[in-house]
């Protein structure tokens, strides 16, 4: 269970460009892409297992987050998605049973947290960018594909007598779908619950009309109309969108981080690796050059734009850091430079929200905080004098886990907000942090940004902004000892209560999955009816039955 | 991990009555019970562990569950109800460590599944029933003794330079608080989240004025003046309160069930054990004698009034089976008698809601619903001809994860519903189990109510009320087929399943601590980190340190 039993590679890379894309298609005709999967068996990120059958691993997936994140910035004239298959009858057979098999436990977690956050971001796309999905299902479609086709916001069906939707992990793998699909089923399409029991437990799936009286499908079409009726629907949906009709977009070009074994260094962002202690520090710099301030000069500076790049460039920290350094228990966060132009930066991004890029940038600095918030390591901000916690970086300081802020009156140090603390970067609860933060005395929210000054150690704290206040005689003592003492706790203990103390407040389908499911799933991945000798997912594609311990709990 | 290493008894009962706690006083004076924590060391469930310093094992709960109970019902002219210690500076150390290390994985989650209820029904008395519960921390409060507190309406803490509060989980034994002790925190209490990051990692607690200040406490008092701030906020809570000022209760005799090998009988429930087939068969019956209907007879009646006995036995039933029978894993329900019977009741019961007997009895039919809802077993109706699954009981029905209803036009077979099913009855998502039902077409829920017929298979069948209506032909072999199949699944991946379908729509803090929190915990609960030769709920109380894996999900 603890050790992987197939190779993966060293280091796992998360920039992807189309003309590299193994396992994806994609075209665009108009307003419409069609991004169509066709995963190459041989190309998995190990080579101990097949990818048959549009089965799919992190790699897959990995494609599929770019393709989207890229449609969304660089092709503004897209207004609908077609996701489909280029493989006859088989739309997609969901994660590969024998990558899962041969994985660590917090791979397994970690394959899973990253495609609940791809799907979650086509979700985010529809919901907030006027960009439509429409799964075109030309064939079988199980587990995982199923639950690719449930974050399209229509799913639309052949009716060949054969392509069924299922998922099929609890019967045949002894596991949960894990990419939100048994929330997406009840919560999200609102399938009855005891048609989604008896649905989830049949590995055939369901098809033709039952499929869509169902609620699980919305059209089911026979061969020789698919294309067509798929084809006309995507255009209806398309035609709805807010989007450009035309014009170009922002190309998303390489990070060019420079990696060594104990940093990755980006242009914004500094990765500073210290395994010895379980350390990682994460610091973010202000700009320091001129930044434009209209949506023209945006355009032109492009992904040179200072929170489109330095907010890239931290979610590929963050990702860095969940698969390639497990060990790494604590991340001390710290900004530097100058808050100014951070706040200048936030100016401009708030006067136009409605242009389609600005938009779109700052969706991407929600989502890239999302990540932060549902990352399992320790999160201590550390503000200090030269730091410039501000505004957008401020929400660093409040997604993390405590605070701490130096209180020397000789070394000026300040934290300030901005209206990107008010609204327009929430969390997966739906709340913005300082929401959340002051669910206990909510008027302090508003209190708090009325303030137009900065705050200085001593504000912050009676404002209630940060944890903690040492001064300069106690600041490397309290630090070192708040560090230190995080790195030598139950990693799991902190998992647990990390994940239910972050989320206070409403939860969302987004805080079900991440919360609910994801942990009922973790605690089936680890259960030896699933991963023992005799397990269900060790059982699965051997002549051999799995064979249960039928306690119950 | 998965066998316990200390006896068990080989049937846990879940009938007390006061004159023989073991662990409890309870005291009346007025308006005002207390309820005084004093744990017999000796008097464990288990001879293989001793219960130090007020820490608790199952045994202990079920006489608190039994207490509060016996209030509600017994004791109409208590209005407030103090929780308190007879020990020296201690109120309660928590869950019993070495009980939670010698314990299986089902008991340890069945012992947090009902302990967590009995906190729940304190915090539903004080909603409902105008029944409020002080916490008054004599000593110190760790853990489960902290999350106990969390459960009243107020928590007072002395303030004697030495207690405190504490949730030492994390810290020291590298497990959660089983039992809602971090949702409460920053969802009940509302503690800032990064406070409640700190509060979480330091065993030694919060005390004093800092207690109060972060929310953790409502107040504090010195030594010297604690029992009398105490009593005078009780007083005041108390006249608060719309329970009647004086009068007789309900008593609640013995249940009198009649034991065998495989099988309970109680007066209107029995449960029927398969073990060969991991099924068991819970038939409800309706009523056959004359049932009151007026809130003097059915004061009269006591507890010989159906829908209380019914449902008080069904409670245990259920109980019996998560505790005493783990191996079922598949529940058929039924019912038997005259559903006309029941309505009745549910007529009565409806028409004096604002009579204190009668809004217990219904909030007692409710919180056994809810137990149903989370006991992890899958349960099938079997609406067969001669069943009365009518109204109160036809909510049993739809609790279920499927339901299946006989189709022949020889034997009449029915259901109805009546105005229990329209909101008395609500589950732990605060929706009624129509509502949630029926969440992807609301419209239905009026609908269904609206009709004053019974349903018919075929009319059920439509209005989507059953999962399915086999005819004569096909109902032997579809039902034991469906029933058959389920118990073939892995428990684990049913378990997870079930508690992410039954439980659509909003999320309350109930479905948190049950959903979100429950599942982390399970999860924690058998990594080696927890309770591995080297973990740290291993390590507990031993001369070892805790070797943890630092890997991180």
């Amino acid at each position: 269970m603890a050790t992987a039993t197939h190779t993966t590679p060293d280091r796992v890379t998360f920039e992807r460009s189309p003309d590299s894309y193994k396992h994806w298609k994609l075209a665009f005709d108009g307003p419409v892409a069609t991004l169509s999967m066709d995963v190459q068996e041989d190309a998995g990120l190990s080579p101990d297992y097949r990818l048959k059958l549009n089965s799919y691993d992190l790699g897959v997936d990995i494609e599929l987050a770019d393709a989207i994140q890229r449609i969304r910035f660089e092709h503004p004239e897209v207004h609908c998605v077609l996701i489909t298959s280029m493989k006859e009858r088989i739309f997609c057979a969901g994660a590969n049973i024998f990558m899962l098999r041969g994985s660590t436990h917090n791979w397994k977690v970690n394959f899973c947290k990253f495609t609940n956050e791809t799907r979650l971001a086509m979700e985010d796309a529809s919901e907030h960018s006027g960009i439509t999905f429409i799964a075109a299902l030309n064939g079988i479609c199980a587990g995982g594909g199923y639950e690719l086709a449930l974050a399209c916001d229509e799913i639309i069906l052949v009716d060949d007598g054969n392509s069924a939707v299922s998922l099929p992990e609890t019967p045949l793998l002894g596991v949960l779908p894990g990419t939100g699909g048994l929330t997406r089923v009840v919560d999200k399409r609102k399938v009855r619950r005891d048609l989604a029991d008896f649905f989830g437990t049949i590995a055939e799936g369901v098809r033709g009309k039952r499929a869509v009286e169902w609620r699980l499908v919305d059209a089911v079409y026979p061969t020789s109309q698919f294309k067509e009726r798929v084809a006309k629907r995507a255009r209806e949906l398309a035609a709805q969108s807010d989007r450009p009709a035309s014009g170009s977009g922002i190309v998303l070009g390489p990070l060019n981080a420079q990696v060594s074994d104990d940093a990755l260094k980006y242009s914004a962002v500094t990765l500073d690796i210290d395994r010895a202690r379980r350390v990682a520090t994460l610091t973010v710099s202000a700009p320091t050059d001129e930044q434009p301030d209209t949506p023209e000069g945006i355009l032109a500076a492009g992904d040179r734009f200072w929170p489109l790049r330095a907010f890239r460039e931290l979610d590929d920290a963050v990702l860095h850091l969940r698969l390639n350094e497990p060990l790494i228990g604590t991340v001390v966060l710290k900004t530097v430079g100058d808050a100014s132009a951070v706040l200048a930066v936030d100016d401009t991004l708030l006067r136009h929200t409605d242009h389609w890029a600005v938009r779109e940038i700052i969706h991407f600095m929600k989502r890239t905080l999302k990540r932060v918030d549902l990352t399992s390591r320790s999160f201590f901000a550390l503000i200090e004098p030269g730091s410039c916690f501000a505004g957008s970086l401020f929400e660093l300081a409040i997604a993390a886990d405590r605070s701490y802020m130096k209180d020397d009156p000789d070394e000026p140090n300040a934290i300030a907000l901005s209206g990107m603390n008010s609204g327009p970067l929430p969390m997966s609860n739906g709340l913005t942090r300082l929401q959340t933060r002051f669910l206990g005395t909510p008027e302090r929210v508003d209190e708090v940004l009325a303030e137009k000054e900065p705050f200085d150690a001593q504000a912050a704290m009676d404002a209630g902004l940060v944890s903690f206040a040492p001064d300069e005689l106690d600041w490397d003592d309290e630090v070192r000892l708040a560090v230190e003492g995080r790195a030598a706790f139950s990693p799991d203990a902190l998992t647990g209560m990390e994940a239910n103390l972050r989320f206070a407040g409403p939860e969302t389908m987004e805080t079900k999955i991440f919360g609910r499911l994801t942990a009922w799933q973790n605690w089936i991945f680890i259960r030896p009816n699933a991963v023992g000798e005799q397990g269900a997912l060790t059982a699965y594609g051997t002549q051999k039955r799995p064979e249960f311990d039928f306690n119950r709990t």
